[in-house]
């Protein structure tokens, strides 16, 4: 028998940035906006009910078990051998298929709330895998923890195995901001990845690992002209970036302003760079937006700081 | 006309370990002990002259271009256009096809010995293409800057980049301690490399980078379980652990006593295990190099915390 702590709650959890330059498929960030609200309510009837998708989930499912909020809360309501249910409200306040970790927000915003209502509630590292079940619907299989974990623990994060679901903290600098800029094109991440080779050169490799290392030490001791200088990605983004229309422009758009790197977030489309201080990001964020506006196409801007907190209650 | 600070020197450079587990290529440290010492006198007549070689170095070439010392001075000598000569004593104080930077020490001490003789000396950076010289020599045209890189700057290094030399220093934890097992048993270098594959797969790849993510964090951090968890080589030790009769045993007898990490030091033969707290190493140093002993291979153990230093003037 499961204690309550309290009958309904309202969560947040924050859209993320995975991949991150040379750091595929090890390296995600939180950002403070754009993310998903869920409202849980427990009720009588056990299993989950969806009973409203707003925002800018138009398109997504109403049947628990396909969608990633309901399928998160069934495998989580399993393990705990609920007996009572939940009625859920799920308010996307974020695009679908951006390239910052949709699903990865709901199916977050979803297991903390849950746990929220929980007397005795369960560490973030079993919550985890509650959270990756929903993902599973979106990955298509395949299991990818770096947006989840990132979203779940906040703050920047190493999936350093996921297999054993080893996720480390980097500390970053106070200042440092991100720029993010999602523009309204369409790209599946099952398709990207079909993009990638299945094998690479050892040399790539090893430019790619020293590329980890200096962005590491660079996050870890505030050096922002090493972070520049080591935010590379040899191996996804050329293939990905053209994806991306006008990735190149872009790219050179926000190093010119003074950014200190810029990539693809997640398998995209939408972009981002880091940047020393607010009044720098909000600049670098508009060149990039230009950039997409002088081709007519749609855009949204988000700036923010690493979102060190993760998930938080709303209201309830 | 270069002005002289001084007419003679001796100087110390230490062994180094390269490669360190999954930083293949882009990772190496220095020890205190062993090294080699490199003796120089200003003489009138332009040019090298090895006058003597002792200690371990009884193989090694007089001629001043076959000899990495010699190499190393003169392509500095010839740098500052130096209107003197050297006449030089090295005194090999370290096993030659160690995998502990034999070369790199001879060519190191030799170069921060000419650099203080100067009156204006040279900075780091600028004396590392000449020491790099000196390794021309041993490693067969190809030039791999971790040893030479971390015998002259001291500490724990990555090489971000080798063809800008963008050498970055890594912070280490101030317990932690090295112990470093040469058996006498011969691998060449260029050898070793022949081993390696050209291309490797994706996912390895990744695990290989987490890792590094991995290492930089908990030796930033001073996190040893975390060190030990990342301290795991997908891409060279495979292929390499072979040319080092019971190198499961030596792995296997070093995590047992508690090393926290364990890998081969470059190319091999030698070996080394990190440790918190000098005890711990003197332990582990002793249980490698008991399995050595059992199968009559001759050994020897160097116990040293991360050489911060660097080379070193003795005397002069």
């Amino acid at each position: 028998m499961i204690a309550l702590h309290r009958e309904n709650v309202r969560v947040f959890a924050p859209a993320t940035v995975a991949n991150v330059g040379c750091g595929f498929d090890i390296f995600g960030f939180a950002l403070n906006e754009p993310g998903d609200e869920v409202r849980l309510q427990v009720t009588d009837n056990p299993g989950v009910s969806i009973a409203k998708i707003s925002g800018d989930g138009g398109l997504l499912p109403y049947q628990a078990q396909h969608n990633t909020a309901g399928r998160a809360l069934q495998s989580m309501l399993d393990t705990l051998q609920a007996d009572f249910g939940l009625e859920v409200e799920i308010r996307k306040k974020m695009p679908i298929g951006s390239g910052l970790g949709s699903s990865a927000a709901s199916s977050v915003a979803a297991v903390f709330a849950l746990n929220a209502l929980l007397k005795e509630p369960l560490s973030n590292e079993r919550l985890l895998p509650f959270a990756l079940e929903g993902e599973r619907i979106a990955a298509g299989g395949a299991l990818h923890p770096d947006n989840v974990a990132a979203c779940l623990y906040g703050g920047f994060v190493l999936i350093r195995d996921k297999s054993t679901y080893d996720i480390i903290n980097i500390p970053t600098p106070p200042d440092l901001y991100c720029a993010v800029v999602h523009p309204r094109i369409e790209i599946i991440t099952s398709e990207a990845r079909k993009m990638l080779k299945n094998q690479l050169p050892l040399q790539q490799a090893i430019t790619q690992w020293a590329n980890v290392a200096g962005m590491v030490i660079a996050l870890m001791t505030s050096d922002y002209d090493l972070l520049r200088r080591s935010l590379h990605d040899e191996v996804a983004e050329p293939d990905r970036a053209v994806l991306i229309p006008h990735y190149e422009a872009l790219k050179k758009a926000a190093l010119q302003k003074g950014a200190s790197g810029f990539g693809i977030s997640g398998s995209g489309p939408s972009v981002f760079a880091f940047c020393k201080g607010l009044p720098l990001a909000k600049k670098v964020g508009a060149a990039i937006r230009s950039v997409f506006q002088e081709n007519e196409i749609g855009n949204e801007v988000y700036i923010s700081d690493i979102n060190k907190q993760g998930p938080k209650i709303i209201s309830g």
